[in-house]
């Protein structure tokens, strides 16, 4: 760090940098743009900032960031309650609710099952999910992602599930809408094969 | 927009992507990351936007950031201040400053004339720089970007100091030290001859 610049700048370029996927040279851009709006505008992020940090708690049943507990999606009467959709993190609902096709609620892990980073079944809200079985449920769908800690998390709440006689299902793995069979992964073209259906 | 994401969350998802560089979904990734931060350090992070919006102004000498007046490096006595370096942002004097090579003052246009986007010789710190004239400046040397509108400007300044009998030089552009001669376009090489130097 060189003397020159003021600390203030200093401060708020490295506070840009500690946030993920921001290196030293975008936090100085980031810094010097934030210095040049007007002072209203910064007064206004930093509002958010905090705000946004000291507002948001968990929904106690499904474990999405909510402002009002239980969570909008779980308190929505339309919204059919026997069908758990379980995924990773808050952010996967979001992108689950913006193909809007999905009615059922949710079940938010806040991780996934990783013996490599030393994570095991108690570190994610696998407890909590249990738990949710005492309704009648008709079905659970693992949406967790499809790499091997996602899949290896999704045969665990399998064989968690099933002594329970509950439906539990995986979203479909394949090759992705736009793609092309050329580019395909092995792995992705073996399982679109496998999960082949009749037209 | 969808409905189901709390408004504090959502306001500072909003808040991220007015950032230069950051659309909707990098704001959400930042966003999420700040929810699972400490409340302290979110705190810090808030704290430090306003700090430094608040207490930053412009160097009345030379334009640069600074929370003194004049700035650390204009009050510097061991800084030579016969020699008036132009850049075009104060993200150019940390560039110049990190070399640890030059010993002058700066001075910052805020900008480069650039008639394609209407701004003209009175949108930049111009005067500011003629005022600045009035006492014994040995050299100035302009450190304006090589590109099209910087170039432009660095004419612009030549002549406007010429008539006050001061030496202008503007710095040289060529090969970049560890580039290849076989990837470099054709006016970078152009330059590179022209400027050609005996060994």
């Amino acid at each position: 760090m060189l003397d020159f610049y003021p600390v203030a700048i200093e401060k708020l370029i490295e506070e840009f940098a500690k946030l993920p996927g921001i290196g030293h040279k975008t936090a100085q851009r980031l810094t010097l743009y934030v210095l040049n709006l007007p002072k209203e505008e910064v007064d206004e992020f930093s509002k958010a900032l905090v705000k946004a940090r000291g507002t948001i708690k968990y929904c106690s049943i499904c474990g999405n960031f909510t402002d009002t507990d239980p969570c909008a999606i779980c308190s929505n009467p339309s919204r059919d309650k026997k069908i758990i959709c379980v995924v990773e993190e808050p952010k996967d609902i979001m992108a689950i609710e913006k193909v809007r096709e999905y009615n059922g609620v949710y079940h938010v892990l806040h991780g996934v099952i990783s013996p490599m980073s030393g994570k095991g079944p108690d570190s994610i809200k696998l407890k909590e999910l249990v738990s949710r079985m005492k309704d009648e449920i008709k079905e659970v769908i693992v949406a967790t992602n499809p790499n091997v800690d996602g899949e290896a998390t999704a045969m665990y709440i399998s064989k968690l599930l099933k002594p329970l006689s509950i439906k539990v299902t995986r979203i479909a793995h394949g090759i992705p809408m736009g793609g092309d069979l050329e580019y395909a992964d092995e792995i992705t073209l073996s399982k679109a094969l496998e999960g082949r259906k009749e037209i």
